[in-house]
């Protein structure tokens, strides 16, 4: 651990060289607290001036805090905005810029009401980015959380017949990553079979898998911190023309956009490439959602892989491709992988084949 | 589901009473929105005028809303501040309430920009009682997810030995609530032993549970969309004279705020005679939290029962009580109920005996 204690100091020395005298910033996002300290609990805030930083939690983090982040300034605060008052009335602030997409409005009207004479600056987009570039010890969290998942899933594959239930295969498969050492499952898994499988966000339910059904599973596991992401659509007994046919436009559209995955291509054009296959056979009215976005300490953060973003990708991203197609009230078919960005091409980190599959 | 689907619009519309000709409020809280619609997708917003509603969702919920709220305007965005711009421009609001704890500033700046001519109105404080008191059927809910959370924690307890993993039990634990039926569980389950326990939010780990131990099960389920939640404190072979000690004065704390609690008394009165009780015996700056906090839809939720708390608890409401005592670097003691306010004294939901427990 010291040697990634020293590293995530190195973060934070890089993050304060863009501090000016006088100014400082405010983070409230919990993940680039972590980021940043080692910090690992739920809330907090993090101040950080030219030559000074420090961490606010509440009662029940002070042990942790001073556990996880030694050396570090603490300040315990009953009431986040009124301890933060209070650490930058400390220091001569002339500029304060704050995570405006991680503080809420009422506590940001607090603020402002606290710090009359501070100008709040917002600057989200800014610090959305700095996870964006994963290191080789954030890869291969990365890749291990995959590998837990993917294993999980494959021993959860015999359990998928008629009769079961959505939420029972839900349920084993969560199981099973954890008890290979996901410290968490990356969200709320998806299974949905049949109709449900129309619905992109399905919550695994009572419906039980019957002949013939569709069955979407999106998963994923949090290994180190870091998260996996992987969705595969299977088919129970059988597979109809339709479906196959689909599966197969889907599947292309997914290889396309992977192919076209390296360092130097902007976001959007990652998302063209995969909409314009679907386009091609008219399809693209039912996929509703983005293509893809970045993958780390939280299973959604930047960057976006979706229509227009110019985010240009880097080597070290790790990025999910996720076409889909959703036909409401019959079926939908997603298959997505999470891939690690090259200078030349990419890898793909989840280890499950996307070839269409009968259960 | 009927039933239900009628009931949720009686909230709608009491809501509604509220609301003057030429305003419109605006939700953003899921919990909210599914309190007052149905709608159980994890993102969207709700625009209530006088005589209006409509649901924004964005494309993933589109065919879920529909199913779920039937009847209702749903209005897809692809940007929800853009989506919510265009509602509210094509009706005539002239003041705009907003749940401002439940919208980030990023959106709120942009909310400004794109709607110039309405004032925008902050309402938290008013929306977060919203759901406070519940109804028989919310009730029926909470005390059946504790029921489901008690019966895998019985079933754990024989797993409770030397040698026993923190994040083994926990997975162990999450896995049974959820076979038996529980849809999630209601946060990430604290298993924490020896000095872990000293840590109110610990995560649970690789710590191995070893002789004389204390070991601390902060856990719950979620049936129906509504959360338990309930704090064991055991020791594992042995305990020592001052850990029985401390449990005692924790178990009193506990009694004591459990005997105060009915319709009419203030929250903050709730947390001094808890705080109070482990003041005589010097361990009040030990009990690093608030003592309680409502359960429903959220684990979190008002009222809260901190100092200072104004609010009075109503028959109804469902609130957690759970002073503790934390050692750094030693131990930690909490003792967790969830219990139904009545007009006369209160129900205590959740099953398990908080009697000094050796397993």
């Amino acid at each position: 651990m010291g040697h990634e204690r020293t590293f995530e100091t190195e973060r934070l020395g890089r993050l304060r060289e863009g501090v000016a005298d006088g100014e400082a910033l405010l983070l409230f996002d919990a993940k680039n607290i972590r980021y940043l300290t080692g910090f690992t609990g739920s809330e907090g805030a993090l101040a950080v001036g030219k030559d000074w930083r420090v961490l606010l939690v509440d009662g029940r983090y002070v042990t942790q805090a001073r556990n996880e982040v030694p050396g570090a300034e603490i300040f315990e605060f009953r009431n986040r905005i009124e301890g933060i008052a209070a650490v930058i009335g400390g220091h001569a602030v002339e500029s304060l810029g704050f995570e405006s997409s991680a503080l809420n409005v009422e506590e940001y009207l607090r603020l402002r009401e606290k710090l009359p004479e501070v100008p709040l600056r917002p600057l989200s987009s800014e610090l959305q980015e700095i996870r964006a570039v994963k290191n080789g010890e954030e890869i291969q969290r990365i890749r291990q959380a995959a590998r837990i998942a993917g294993e999980a899933l494959a021993e959860v594959r015999s359990l998928i017949r008629p009769g079961v239930r959505e939420q029972e295969l839900a349920v084993e498969l969560d199981y099973r990553m954890r008890r290979s050492g996901a410290e968490q499952v990356s969200f709320e898994t998806i299974v949905a079979a049949a109709a449900n499988t129309a619905l992109p966000h399905a919550t695994p339910g009572d419906r039980r898998i019957a002949d013939g059904d569709c069955v979407m599973i999106d998963y994923g596991a949090v290994w180190g911190g870091y998260h996996s992401d992987e969705t595969c659509t299977w088919f129970a007994g059988r597979v109809d023309g339709r479906q196959r046919e689909v599966y197969g436009i889907v599947r292309e559209a997914h290889d396309r956009a992977i192919a076209a995955i390296r360092a130097g291509v902007a976001c959007g054009e990652i998302d063209r490439i995969a909409r314009s296959c679907l386009a091609e056979a008219g399809l693209d009215g039912h996929f509703s959602h983005g293509t893809g976005h970045g993958v780390g300490l939280d299973v959604h953060e930047a960057p976006r892989l979706a229509s227009g973003r110019q985010e240009i990708l880097r080597a070290g991203m790790v990025v999910t491709v996720e076409p889909g197609v959703y036909i409401p009230g019959l079926w939908g078919i997603r298959i997505e992988d999470t891939v690690l960005v090259m200078e030349e091409g990419c890898e793909i980190l989840t280890p499950t084949s996307k070839e269409l599959t009968i259960v």
